[in-house]
């Protein structure tokens, strides 16, 4: 590849990504009935057809906003698997990270993840990038929670806390999407975390 | 009031449910972005212009399906409160409860009430209903877990079973609503559950 081919691949994937974040925030403001090309130009501030022009369908733009969010989700998980262990509160960063999505810039991703994810019962191509992307995100917990208890090696058991702690992470998601704050700090957040991994665990001891 | 004007409350008020019922099945399967008075009639094979005659805005649409969706719940989770208790497996009748918003009418109902949780984010008349409507399954949810846990009569720790017990339920709604079947099960989701609410009492102790 000439070096003009790759600044001009390398400013079109930044393109990209700016339209993909200016579509988050669309989702999450107007919800999916809102999202239209013209909005996302609008939001993302440039010439009116930028978005047609990188996304020529719809489908096209809902599957680039999906794997923008995948993208943010995957590093932030990842903060966690390489985050030196707090013996004391294990579950405290994972806690915060996911406590991030109330407010501000992680509310919207929140918001447009729900979106995303009715928007995906009507289109196929969409729901095979939002499993491929929960399988990610399965195999990424399960290794942040061997990570936060070392010593824990039995497969099995590191299976059924992984679905309980993205189960409740889910619920978690769901309430604070739509502005349920009974789980309201990071603190609260991580006691019940390591609740549930230790029932878990304690279940099938 | 006279027999007839009665009457023509009670028919008023089924009329209201059915179109409801329609606008639940037109919203889970054609989201938000596909709810229109036209298509719940179609739905509900009413002569055109019916749901506009009683829900004259999307908006009082929205709020008429969010009152039939909480009034399901609320049905439904009562049927947990008045069952008789199942010593070997107290949460055996809420797991069966959540699991039955996997498939069929029970699918419909959990991405119909997914769709109204980001609609509400846009319409502060459907977030008051949510929220009133959260507060109460939050009740009814601290009464069935202390009928689940004879005994139990600690104030502060029904609270934390019941925000660990919802939160873990809105999750399992939240991954049965995108087709994700890693809890498949009502066995596995009453162990789980019941690994919930241990955890926390234990935690507490």
């Amino acid at each position: 590849m000439a070096a003009s081919s790759r600044s001009r691949k390398r400013n079109g994937d930044e393109r990209r990504r700016e339209l993909c974040d200016a579509a988050i925030q669309v989702l999450a403001e107007h919800g999916s009935r809102g999202l239209t090309h013209g909005q996302v130009d609008r939001c993302a501030e440039v010439p009116d057809g930028t978005t047609s022009y990188y996304y020529r369908t719809r489908a096209a733009l809902l599957r680039g906003v999906g794997k923008r969010v995948a993208e943010i989700d995957v590093a932030n998980l990842q903060s966690v698997i390489d985050a030196p262990l707090e013996p004391l509160s294990p579950f405290a960063h994972l806690a915060e990270l996911t406590m991030m999505q109330a407010d501000g810039p992680g509310l919207m991703l929140n918001r447009a993840r729900h979106e995303l994810l009715m928007a995906a019962v009507r289109d196929p191509g969409l729901a095979e990038t939002s499993q491929a992307f929960v399988a990610r995100m399965n195999a990424m917990t399960r290794q942040a929670i061997a990570h936060l208890q070392p010593g824990t090696d039995d497969p099995a058991l590191l299976d059924a806390q992984t679905t309980a702690v993205m189960t409740f992470i889910a619920g978690v998601f769901t309430r604070l999407a739509g502005g349920d704050r009974t789980i309201s700090n990071a603190e609260q957040l991580a006691r019940l975390l390591e609740a549930v991994a230790t029932a878990v665990s304690l279940q099938r001891a």
